[in-house]
C-alpha cells in the first residue's frame, strides 16, 4: 500500500490508494497516485503463488474454537505454534532479540498492538493525557489511531523534533525505522527524555526486502506485522517483542478488552507461512538463493527502484532520495535500502507545489 | 464460557472459567465454579467434528492477502462472502431483519462491535461523555470494555433501571437479549428516552438453541457473534446489523482505526460455515432434524439442563429459575429457553451468602 505504514484509506494528501490484489478493489482518482505499476500483481502474492501447495492452510470445522490459546502465558490468545514461528524467524533474519526473557504479544494487526502499547505505558488518573509524538514526517495515521476515541490517558502531540519537553510530564516517542513514509533509519530524536520519557518502536518494515539488517533490534517495545513481513495483510497479524513482562500484561490486557484476543485461524497461518520460510533457509544448500522469500522480494524492489529511478531521472521535475548502502548481516553484504515507498520531490521552479504534494508522498512499489 | 457473553477472563465474583476445548487452559481455583460437566468436551466442537470434510477451510499461501474487500462497501473489508453467508443465515433461522436497506459490518468478535457501537452514536465535544447503562445483572465485561480506554465520548453509568434521564444528556442503553448472565428476555427499561437516547442490542444469544425465536430482530443497531452462534469463538468474527449507512460508516471507521479491519481467513471460515449450516437445512428432506447444527444443539442443551434440574431439585440451597414457554418461529412449536448458563440462587436461611455470590452466578453448560 502507499503512503502509510498500514492504512490504505487514509485521507491524508500525501497519501493514497491501490487497487487491491485482485480482490475487487476500486481505483481512487487517478491525481491521488503516481502508479508506476498500476495493475502490476502483488510482489508477495505471485511469490506465494509459485509456493504451490506447501503454505496451504487447512483448517477442519472443529479446530481451532476456543478463546484460549495458554491460560498460563502472559498473552493468554497467543497460539503457541505462532509465538515459536515468530522466535524463529527473527532467530532466522536476525532483526530482532527475541531471547532471554522477550515476551510476544499478538495483536489484530500492528494497528492494535500500536494502541496497546500506548495503553501499556500510561495510566488513568494523570493530570493530563500523555503526549504522543513522533519525528516528522511520520506514519500518516498515528494522529487518527491515537485520537479517535478521545482518550484521557494519552494524546496526539506530533512532531518529536519540535517537541518541548520543558513543562511536559511523562511523554510517549514512537520510533518507525525504517520509517513511513520517507524510508529513513531512525532513532529516538526528543532530547533530555530522562525517565520521563517512553519508547514504542514500530519496525513494521525492518525486513531484508526493504532495508539492511544491521543489527537484531532490541528495545522495550517492538512490533512487527504480517502484513510487511510477508505481505498477508488480510489475516491482521501483527506482533509485539516487549522485556518487560508488566507492559506485556498490560498489552495482553488491552487486546483481551479491545476484542477477546486475535483469530487464531491467522495466527495458525502465520505460523505456517513463517514456518515455511525458515525452512526454506534452512535447507538451502545452493549458493543461489533467489528463490528463498527474502532474497526474490528484494531482488523485486530493487528491480522496480531501478526502473524507478529511470524514469525519475528523465524528469526536470521530479528527483528521489539516495539511501546510503550498509552492511546487512542476513546478506553477510552490503545493501543499499529499498523502501516500499518512494518519498519523491517536486522542483519548485515549475510552481507546481500543490501538484508536488499530491504526488510526493509516495509511489506504490508492493501492489 | 461462564459468566460472560464472551470474555473467559472475566474476574467478577459471579463469573469463571473453564477449562479450554483441549487448547491447553488452566482449571481456575475450584471454589469459582460450579461446572458440572467438567472434561466434557464442547457441545459445538464435538458437532463439528462429526461433520468431517464439509466444513474444512483450505487457503493458499497466496489467498485472501489484500487489506481490501470492497472499497464499493460501507464496510471496506467485510468480505462479500461472509456478508452473503450472514444474510443468508439470518433468513434461514428468522432471527434477524436484513433486507431492505440493512447494512452488515463485521468486527473482531462482537467486542469489537460494542465499542464501534459507542463510537459510531457519540460525537467528540460534547460537554461530558455520554452515559452507556444496561438493566442489571448485565454482562460482567461492559463496564471495563466501556471505560478502560477512558474515553471522553463515553462512560459507563451502570444499571439502566436505576438510571436517572433528568439531568443528563444523551445517552446508550445496550439491551442485551437473552441477557447474559440471567437468560431473560430484554427490551430496552430506561423511561422516557425521547430522542436522546439510543440503543444497541447486544443479541449473542439469539439463536434458536439458547431461546425461542420469537420474531425477526428489527433494531437499529444490533449485533451477533460466530462465538456463540456456530461455537467458534477463536475466529473472532462478529457482525453487526444496521439501518442508518453513517452509523455503519462510523461503526465501520473504527474497526478500521482499530485493526484495519477484520481476519480474512475468518470471515471466509464463518462463511463457510454458516453456508453448511443453511445448506443442511434447506437440503434437509427428512422429519428427522435431529442432526442439523441448531436443533442438535437445542437437543444437547434441553438434556444439560433436565441434568442440571434434577441435581438441583436435590438441594435444598439452590433454586434454579424457571423460563416461560414461547412460540419459535424457526422450530414451529412452543419452546423453553435453554440459557447457555444457569444462575441459581441460594437459600438464604442457610446463612451462604458469600457461597451463593461464587456459585450463583453460572454454571457453564456450553464447555
Amino acid at each position: 500500500m502507499c503512503g502509510t505504514t498500514e492504512n490504505p484509506t487514509s485521507n491524508s494528501k500525501t497519501s493514497s490508494v491501490s487497487p487491491a490484489n485482485g480482490n475487487g478493489g476500486t481505483i481512487p482518482p487517478s491525481d491521488h497516485v503516481l502508479n508506476l505499476e498500476q495493475g502490476d500483481p502483488a510482489v508477495y502474492e505471485s511469490y506465494w503463488s509459485k509456493m504451490g501447495d506447501k503454505c496451504t492452510m487447512v483448517i477442519s470445522g472443529s479446530e481451532l474454537m476456543s478463546y484460549i490459546s495458554d491460560f498460563t502465558s502472559v498473552c493468554w490468545f497467543l497460539e503457541p505454534a505462532l509465538e515459536a514461528a515468530v522466535r524463529r524467524l527473527h532467530r532466522t533474519v536476525g532483526n530482532a532479540v527475541v531471547d532471554g526473557d522477550r515476551h510476544i504479544v499478538v495483536g489484530t494487526g500492528s494497528t492494535q498492538l500500536y494502541q496497546a502499547a500506548l495503553y501499556a505505558l500510561t495510566s488513568p488518573g494523570g493530570p493530563e493525557p500523555v503526549s504522543v509524538v513522533s519525528a516528522a514526517p511520520y506514519y500518516s495515521s498515528y494522529p487518527d489511531e491515537t485520537d479517535y476515541i478521545r482518550s484521557a490517558l494519552y494524546k496526539w502531540t506530533g512532531d518529536a523534533y519540535t517537541f518541548n519537553k520543558t513543562g511536559h510530564g511523562p511523554y510517549i516517542e514512537v520510533v518507525n525505522t525504517p520509517n513511513n513514509p520517507d524510508g529513513t533509519l531512525r532513532e529516538a530524536v526528543v532530547k533530555n527524555r530522562g525517565d520521563q520519557g517512553k519508547l514504542i518502536h514500530d519496525l513494521a518494515y525492518y525486513w531484508p526486502q526493504y532495508t539492511p539488517i544491521t543489527r537484531p533490534a532490541d528495545h522495550d517495545i517492538m512490533y512487527f506485522t504480517f502484513s510487511k513481513s510477508t505481505g498477508h495483510a488480510g489475516s491482521r497479524i501483527g506482533w509485539a517483542i516487549v522485556k518487560d513482562k508488566e507492559v506485556a500484561r498490560k498489552m495482553s490486557k488491552f487486546v483481551e478488552l479491545s476484542s477477546l484476543g486475535v483469530s487464531k485461524d491467522s495466527q495458525q497461518r502465520a505460523a505456517k507461512i513463517m514456518g515455511v520460510i525458515c525452512d526454506d533457509y534452512e535447507n538451502c544448500k545452493s549458493t543461489d538463493n533467489s528463490e528463498l522469500f527474502f532474497d526474490h522480494c528484494r531482488q523485486i524492489m530493487a528491480d522496480r527502484w531501478e526502473r524507478l529511478r529511470k524514469v525519475v531521472e528523465q524528469s526536470v521535475v521530479f528527483s528521489l532520495p539516495n539511501y546510503p548502502q550498509k552492511y546487512c548481516i542476513f546478506s553477510g553484504e552490503s545493501a543499499e535500502p529499498y523502501p516500499a515507498r518512494a518519498g519523491g520531490t517536486a522542483n519548485d521552479a515549475w510552481g507546481w507545489d500543490n501538484l508536488s504534494l499530491k504526488l510526493g508522498g509516495c509511489v506504490d512499489l508492493e501492489d
